[in-house]
Formats: structure tokens, C-alpha cells, sequence
């Protein structure tokens, strides 16, 4: 058990907070001969990294990753591959202007960890939210792009925010293409323009507001996925809510299938023009029973709106005393955005673990 | 790894088919001289029990519980405990009535792990679903009931079913009460009329429907639960997911929080008249940064629809020829009812494994 | 983390007591379609039951197995095989006598494990020996025969008895065939017969003796292994440890290896008539940075003498008063022996889950 | 799982090549609130550091420990103290000369593990060993630094080379004071003297030779340790048996309790001066039934001879050729002695984990 790590044979382990020297994690359980250097992992990054425009937070991070073990290349391999052994990834903090925190040392802001960190160990780096600050995910971001090596050309893993505050896409616009022409990695040219009014006025207000991220994983065959406890979508479950800010989960119809009738959520079978089974519909997100059907897996995530707001918010200082709390500082006025990255890279991370853990219990 | 083990240091196996001749779990890390005795768990089989009304399963299972090893009792235990060994709990299947499945041997039921099954073994125990069925789900209510000796009394853990195809309960006459007073665990004795009538048309029709279970965690302490992969919330989404049918798992405000601004969902904090840190509200369910906040946790999980109903659905055979399934047999025609208890027991399960995580590295 | 699990992905989970109603045994993870029925195991532990010679314990136990699910058989699969589902393995006692044990209920006999229980959990079956007994390891080597199948029939696993206090055995005259003509698993007749004599002296001065096991696994593929911490070596070494009485564990030349300098400890390589690389001798028995060969793999284990004895000890009660302690009861003169087939079978369990773990990794 | 983690609630996992860029490890699951800087580590380095004495290798690595997370200081905590998130350590290594090794990149040494690592992963970092290199050993000694913080001044935890090659310490001159007054870690000032001479002569051999160290943990409280697979001595003998060219685990008596008889290796039991259980002897080196009897934990393990000698002996290239191999480079003639702190870090990470380990299930 490690509090830290996330996989069973594809495993990463993170460590470091935002305000420190570095961040970073270790991979270990890849599969050797894969090619590996730093230009896998640095584009998924920069989508991540903070900066990219006025609606993200302002902090400015390089993020740029150096590789510091489990890679090996000569003339033999042909550039550099893993080589099997733990993959040590390190990202050095380069802006962390820790003064801007100094009146939060104190004081619990609200819907933030200080006060359960100071409940659980006594003690809180508070500098930039310390380990709960959501600065980790970029180690997320950098094994999974490992973890997309491994998974290989065949499985495409694509997320997009699809509602900010009580504004949803239209999902019949949906075009992937747009995700990347906007800041919000939105699927809907026309609601991303919208957007783009509705977080300028949060903005302009001191506020924050949530969003709704999907992740679509295309390719993934039959099988993977283990009855139980190791279910497929049990993992990604995990996964998406360990990711900061996170609220709900949903796989396939989610929440919806609550209010559906047993004919309606059947997914019918048929034998495609390729003579392979497939479905009619997908209401079971590619799950069923806890293994992947063949058909996209599809999952979703609530995030809550950034508690670090300048609109003032009651709350208690250590000595338990009232306080008003009201965080200035550079922050994301909606984490959604930024989380895609995060939510792909979660998404990938939990499917190359279970590719391997198929393969070693069937061979396959 | 164990695909069929939950829980770290308070940790269960289950193993068992729906219609073999048993089913059943083993415990570990259970804390020592525990006061244990089937009569602390048969209750809450008891209430999972198929065969209680009209609206489940007609199955017809005693569902007896026997402790077969991890208790000792003497003059000077005062009683059977718990000795710290590994606690063997076995419930024995009487009325599997196997020739019910003989047509959906050949057959994959549309929304059922037949098809994933096929696909990820190659062999598939079809009689009742075999490992995929909900009597799988006995073993955790089970192993449930000890995690509630564990957690002991100052917490509680309830359930109720809160909606039901797309009518829900009117949530200002939740009444804690109502729930075992109706055969749905509802609530809200109105709501629960109406889906009387709700699923007894449903059940002539041979349709199925969905539903929402919510768990509500009182008595948490705060500081439970461990950034950033063993987060309380992430492993109660794993938990949940876990659960046969279920496809979405929320925490306090759920999938609301995608719509919400920073200022409403900050949950404002407050001294109480006994000189303890309190919230205002519990958008965030009782977990902040993925540690207990001392709140009420909760839990919401949408159900699907069973997709065993005796409307026609098309589908395919193993040999891949077009076939029309209708399933017979004995089944419920809304599986969230009996979700309910499950759900609670994932949750005790959950919260049995971090009180031991917390103790173990704070020592408290 | 479970303390009574044993492997990662071919895991197993054991439950029972001495003189509880039965003791067994879940199997997690095993490869699906694989021909396994109680016919397979039972062999294995009609090899380890009490009651074979004068030299054993004269407990009478059938130890009969059954397996309660994770199989499945039809006219498909042409006989029960693995589904993929865990495995669960239950024995009954039939033969606890715990009348006997009685004495022993508040004195903590030297050697054993009674007052180290009690000083962990305040409680303890005492009942034979409870959770500690030796027992438990009819468990192991049911898992065992289940592992053994996993491995298939291109690895055998053996081991042998090669020394019984002082006596060890004369390697110029090993013979696996002996292995089964003797009641000592001796590989060299000679010595079995000076064993008897030795034996029944012991046995009649009402004291104890160690032993010694070596056990060899042949056909072990180079590969299998993981470094620095899932090492092979490292864990058999564990898997041995864990066996009750086990004081030692030696890879190869083992303790020897100190003594040696390098030219005399190098295992030379060279290419076989077949073409393949062979080595000259196997002072690392098979193992080399944690993986394997291709070599046998040479493991042994020292085994101290049985703690129970009739000639009086001195130790004390749980109320701290001096007393003697004389262990009546039917029990082992030499554990030793009977433990032959339990490290038979941790090598096979070690090396079953070592199979899965490479291929998760290499994909062969 | 991970293969190079160690530990489950005080867990460190490593990374790193003999010739890359860095080393570390990343020690999570740490108590908050610990006093924890760079100079509680240093000196354990120190002592495990190459170059100090000519008996081991001329290699210069400084060795210093740089902790990139999980600790904070503020006027509060009153120094630098642990937070409970993961700690993650490097050492930068500065003295590769990978270009020493050019000529065992093709070449298979005899009992090093370049063989094996080609045949598992078809690609091998052969600078200096690359990820099978003692270096890795670095980490371990930096963790288990942290480990002795953990369990506190009440714990010692010392180790002494008693044998090289053939020559043994005398027991009864056993002076805890002279291991750190020669260049082996040697508790008997006589052999030491004698090592000199034996030692130079290996050296100017060209050759090399193996060790025995002995590890002694006092004030181990009882109850530490979990039955059945968890056991403590199972737990040392994978540790032990983890470290590079270990070849043997004894546990107390060892080896030794193969030859003794009931009544001599009984440990008896009598209340000391202080009115609590003490025992005459400890054959079973501090451990019964797998958990710890308060007695000094007593583990001992054989290191084999360093490959790497410069006579030549026979071996494959990977073209399958005859070669001679010779290894040059700055190697250690004996690696037990510098396996000495090593081995005394492993008994410190296993002793933690167990104490959190205890106390999670016991709540003391």
C-alpha cells in the first residue's frame, strides 16, 4: 500500500509539493524496448501548463521534465528505449513566489485541505497548498504520457470539457478538432465562444465556477478489466476522484441510468460489416461487468469551482478564531479547464495497468 | 493485487458463484478482541435477503451466515472475539435451480458480463451469472458487518434509496424512520407509495428500471483518509463502482458541482457552542483534499436498470449468429433496492480500512 | 497488504485454525481454462498428512479437499476447468482432540509462539496451537497443487530431506526415487535407515530434533524475476521463512558462499550441444540479480526442532509464576519432515506468480 | 505491487543506474511531525560510501543526500519535521567513467546478472552495471535513515562483518566499539588485523571473496510482526535477501537449529529483575511464530564473492561466442564489507514498517 502510488503493475508513485524544489514521480512495471526521451512526455505537459491564457492561472512554470533513470540507448537499440527498471521523472518548480501564501499560513480557507491536513498530521506546508495543491497533476500528466506508449498507436485517449457553471455543450457539435482551437479544451466552437463571456465575468468578479471534463478512450479491445474489486471502471473511478476537486464520476450513462428503463439501457448486439461483434448503443460507457466491451470507454467528471476566490468567505484560524478568508494569490478561476490533460492521463494510466494485468493472468 | 480483495489493512476476499455450493470471504487485519458472533452480521444479510417483497427477486436463499475461523471465545474473553487471524465467513447456496439458465449458455444477455466474460476467459460459469452475479454482493454485507464492529458505535452508516426510474423523493420529508418501514429503503414515506405502483407496472410490463442509492456517514472523525491516491473519496468511488450496475458515483454535492460557483460551494466554517470547528453546508460530502472533514460523508450511486428482463433484446451467440434474448428466471426488477445494504457495507468497509490507515501513521 | 496472503498476481489467502471447524484457502488470479478438479490437489496432501509413519504426529486427518468455486465444467470445456474466478479451497478437521490442550492454556511453552501472540492481541486460541500451528501449511500445499498446474509440466518442483539433527546425508548417493521409499522424503537410503534408529531415540526420550530441506526446481525458464526488490531469491526467501519453524534459507552455495573467493564461485558459461547457453557449475543456484537462469533453481531451509517436547521447560504462566512446561499431545519429533511437501509447494507458488509477473511485464 | 518498492506502510521504492544521471528513492507513508534533515541521513551514507579504506573500491562518489520533499519548518514546528507526505530523496552521482565498461558491453560476466537481464528484457544499460549495480544500495541506506528516525532512540540497530572468506571473528571478543575503529566493520579487533593481510592478498590476486554479516536490533518491543505471511523473519529474509550478491538468511540459531535437539533450543522463560518475561537464550533470534519476543532481533546473511575479479574465467558474448572474461574498473574485492550499513538500513525499513504495521491492527 502507498498512499502516493496509483497502478498495480504499471504503478507511479508522485511526490513534491507545489512550493518546493522540484516534483516529480517514479513509473515502475513499464514494459522494456519501448522508445522513450523527453519529447514523449513534454508536449502533454505543456497542455497542461498554467500560463496559456487569461482564464488559467497566471503562475509561470516551465514544467519541463528530465528523465533520470530507466532509459538506455546505443547503437544496438536504436535511440532510447526503457530498459524495464524504474522510469524517475523530475520537474523543477521555477515560480513559486512563496510570499503571496503567507496569510493563509494561519487561517483554513474553505473547501480547501488546510484544515483536514492540519487535522490528519499537525502540520501543513502551506506554501502554494503544499502536497494538496493541484501542482502534483502535472506528474500524472508525464506518466501518462508513458502510459500511452505503452498502450500503443491503437488506443486513442481524447477528453474535453463539455459544461462550465450551468452552461453544457450542445453535444451534436461535437468535433474534436475544436478541442484544441480554444482555451477550454471544448468540443463546441460555439459554446467555447460563450465561455469565453461567461469566465471573464467569474473573473471580473473575484469568483470561480465548476465544470464537467468526458473522457473518451477509443481502440480498447474486449477483456481488460478484472471481477471484482480490480473492475475497470472501479479503477477509474478511483482514478478520476483522486484527482483535485473532483466531485463525481460517471461511466457511460452515469447518472443518467438511474432514470432508465431496463429496454432503453440494453445495448444490443449485432455483427458489424467486419463480422465482429459490436453494440447499438452505449450506455455502459465500454464496461460491462467490470471488463472493457470493445466499445469506447466513456467517463466523466465533475469539478468543483477553485475555492481560492477573492469574494470574502467565513472561516477559522488555528487558534480557532473567526476569520474572514479570502485567497489573492494566481489561480485557476475554473480548475476544469486544466484538469483534461489530468483526466487523459488518469484515463491512460489505469488502462495500460489493466492491459498488463489482463495479459498476465490470460497470456493474452 | 487480488482482483477479488478490498481494503488495505482492513481487507476482504470474496470468492463464490451464484450457483455453486457456497460463497463467502475472508478478513484480514480485523483488530483483536472484537466481540464477534454470526448474530452481529446475520441481521444485515437479513436485510439484503432476496425474497422480502413482491418488487425483488423471488430466490429463495436463508442466507446463513458461519464464522468459521479468526473468533475464540473462553471464560476469560468474556465471550467469542475476534483473535487478529484471518475471520472465514461462509454462506451456502440453497436454491440455485440451475436449469433456469440453460438458454443463456449459448447466449450473451445485452447489458450483462456474459459477452466480457467470453471474451476475457474464454470460459464463463453461466449458471446465474456465475461470478458476475449480484449474489456476490452477500459476501460483502458480510464482511460489512465486522467493519461496523471495527468502526464501533460513535459512527453510524445508513442508506437510502432516494429515486427510482426518474421519480425521487422529496428530500425535505427524508425521514432516517421510513426506511426499513417500506420494501424500497426509501425515505420518504409519499415517494415510497408511489413506487409501489411504480414497480409493479413495471414488473408486468417485464421491464426493469434504474435507481439512486444514497449513504450517509455519521461520526467520521476528521483527518481520516490520505492524499493523493488513497484519498477517502477515491476509494469510496472504487467502492461504489464496484457494485454490480452501478455506473455513477458522486460525493456531497456531486455532479451539481460542475454548475456552481466558488462563493456557494465554499462550505464556510464556524466555531460550534462546543468549541468545535463546524461547516455551514457539505457541498464537499465530508471529505476535503481527500481527508475526512468530520462532516456527514456522503455517497450518492446510480444503479442501471437490470438489464435481465423479459422484453426481447437482440443479441448474438458464441457463435455469432443473431438471436433474440429474453431473460426468465427469477430476477429483480429493480436491483438498486437491494444495492442498499451493499452500498452501506462498501462504505463501513471503506471507512474500517482508513480508521486503520490513520492509526498506523499518526498513531492516533 | 494482507498478512495471511501469499504471492501478487497468483495470490493466495489462507484462513483457520488448528481446531477450529476447517481451514483452507482462496486462490486469486489463476489463468483461466486450466483442467483442475480435487483429484489434482489431493495427492499433494496425502504427502504432507499426519499419520504416515511412527515418526510423525498420530493426529488422524483425511484432510480431503474441495473446492468450493472458480471452477467450471461442461461439455464445452470437456471437464472442470479454471475460470479466472478465485478459487476457494476448504478442509475440514475432523480429528482436534482439543481436550489435550488444556494445560496449555495459561503457560507460554518455550519455543512456541504462545506468548508472542499474547503480547501482540491479548487473545489467543490456544487450541492446539491455534492460528500458529503447522496446520495451516495443509492450506499451502493444496495452493500448491493449483500452482503446479499454472507452471505445467515443463517445471518440476521437488524437494528432499537432507538432514535430521547432526546427520546429514551423503550427496554422491541422491536419488529422487528414494524420495518416496522412505519416511523421510531422504534421497539416500543409506542415510534414511540411520535415520530411524536416530528417530526413534529421539522420539523416546520424549524430545525434538531439526532438520534440513533442499528443494529444486527444474526447467525454471532465465527471466523469471524482478529486480531489486521482487526478486526471486528474495522471494522464495520470504516464502520460506514463512513456513513454521523455518530458521534459514540458502540460494545455491547458500551460507557457503561466504567462504569462497571469486574464481571459485563464478558459474562459468559456455554454449550446450543444443546451442544454448549452459553453465559449468550453480553456486547461485539458479538465480542471478534476482532472475532466473535457466538453471535449477536450489533452494534449502533449516528447521528447528519441534518446541513441543516432554522433557520440562522452564518458563512462565500468563500470570508470570514460574512453572514447567511439558508438552503432551500428539505431535511432530521432527517438523521437518512434514514439511518437505509444504516447501515444495512455496516454491511453486513463488514461481507461479513469478510466471504471471514476467509476462505482465515482457508480454512472453 | 512494484518490484522496486519495498515495505507496505513505510515504503520506499528506488530508481536509478550505476552510471545516469542521479539515484534516489521516494519514501512514503513517513509519520508527520518527525525532526528530518539532510544531516539525519548523511552520515549512514557516509559509512556505506566507496573509497574510504583500500580494501574497497577507489570509486569517489560524495553521496550527498538532497531531500526534495515531504518535509516543512516554520517557526511552528520549530525545525524541519516530516509532514506525512512522501519524501523523495537523490544523490547525484559524479564519478561514472562509464567508459571502463565498454568492453563488458557484449560479453556476459560470469555472476553478474547481464545475462539474465538480456534474457528478460532483450535490452540492458551495461554502464557499470547499470540498474543491478550496488549502487541502488545508496537509496536503501538513505531510507532506512529515515526508518531509524521513526522508531526512535529506543531502538538500536548495529551490524558487523564476523566472517571473510574462510575466517571467522572469535564471538567471545565481540567489542560493539571496534566496528567503527577498522576498515570492516569488523567487532573483534584481532580478525581485523588478520583481514588486513587476507585482504591484500585477494587485491593483488585479482580476486575476490565472500562474508558474513550479522545484524542486531535491541529494544524491539514484543508483538511486532503478523502471522502467517507477514511474519517479521519472513519480512528480514526478503529484505536481506533483496541486497545485491545475498546468497543466505539465518535468524538466530540459523543454520545451526538443523542440528539441535528440542530441549537445547527451547528458549526458556523466567521473569527478569524488572518483573517481566526475559528468556535464558535466543536460539530463535528474537522471533516467535513471527512476531517479535523483545529479545534482540539476531539476522545474519552471506554475500557471495564480487564477480568482478580480474582473472579470467570463461563465459559467452551475445553473439553466443567463447570469451574470456576479465573484469577491470574500480571494484570491491569483498561487497560484504560495504553491505554492512546496508544490511543495517533493511533491518531499520523492515522494523518501521512493522511498527506502523502493529499498531494499525492493534492500536498500540
Amino acid at each position: 500500500m502507498s498512499h502516493n502510488s496509483f497502478g498495480h503493475l504499471f504503478r507511479f508513485t508522485t511526490w513534491g509539493e507545489s512550493h518546493g524544489p522540484a516534483l516529480g514521480c517514479v513509473v515502475d512495471g513499464c514494459p522494456p524496448g519501448i522508445a522513450l526521451t523527453e519529447a514523449d512526455i513534454q508536449p502533454f505537459l505543456d497542455r497542461r501548463k498554467p500560463g496559456q491564457s487569461r482564464h488559467v492561472t497566471q503562475r509561470r512554470e516551465d514544467d519541463a521534465v528530465r528523465i533520470l533513470s530507466g532509459v538506455f540507448g546505443d547503437e544496438r537499440t536504436g535511440g532510447q528505449v526503457t530498459t524495464g527498471a524504474p522510469i524517475s521523472l523530475m520537474i523543477e518548480n521555477t515560480d513559486q513566489r512563496s510570499k503571496d501564501y503567507g496569510d493563509i499560513r494561519d487561517s483554513w480557507r474553505p473547501g480547501h485541505a488546510d484544515y483536514t491536513y492540519d487535522a490528519k498530521y499537525g502540520v501543513r506546508d502551506y506554501r502554494g497548498g503544499g502536497r494538496s495543491s493541484a501542482r502534483e497533476t502535472a506528474a500524472r500528466v508525464a506518466a501518462g504520457a508513458i502510459a500511452r506508449k505503452v498502450l500503443g498507436d491503437t488506443i486513442t485517449i481524447r477528453a474535453a470539457l463539455i459544461q462550465i457553471g450551468p452552461r453544457a455543450i450542445d453535444r451534436a457539435r461535437w468535433d474534436w478538432d475544436e478541442v484544441s482551437r480554444n482555451d477550454f479544451f471544448c468540443p463546441d466552437a460555439q459554446t467555447a465562444k460563450l465561455w469565453e463571456a461567461d469566465m471573464d465575468a467569474i473573473r471580473k468578479d473575484g469568483s470561480s465556477v465548476g465544470a464537467l471534463v468526458e473522457v473518451v478512450a477509443t481502440g480498447v479491445p474486449a477483456g481488460w478489466g478484472a471481477p471484482v474489486y480490480g473492475k475497470l471502471d472501479a479503477d477509474l473511478a478511483s482514478a478520476m476522484m483522486s484527482i483535485n476537486a473532483a466531485k463525481s464520476v460517471e461511466i457511460g450513462a452515469g447518472l443518467e441510468a438511474a432514470s432508465l428503463r431496463g429496454e432503453d439501457a440494453a445495448d444490443e448486439m449485432y455483427l458489424d460489416e467486419n463480422g465482429r461483434p459490436a453494440f447499438r448503443s452505449n450506455h455502459n460507457g465500454g464496461v460491462l461487468g467490470g471488463i472493457s466491451t470493445g466499445q469506447d470507454v466513456v467517463v466523466r467528471m465533475a469539478i468543483k469551482p477553485t475555492s481560492s476566490i477573492r469574494i470574502p468567505r467565513q472561516s477559522l484560524n488555528r487558534d480557532l478564531q473567526s476569520v474572514d478568508v479570502i485567497t489573492k494569490g494566481r489561480h485557476d478561476p475554473c480548475v476544469g479547464i486544466r484538469a483534461v490533460p489530468v483526466a487523459e492521463a488518469m484515463v491512460a494510466l489505469v488502462l495500460a495497468d489493466h492491459m498488463l494485468r489482463h495479459r498476465a493472468q490470460t497470456g493474452r
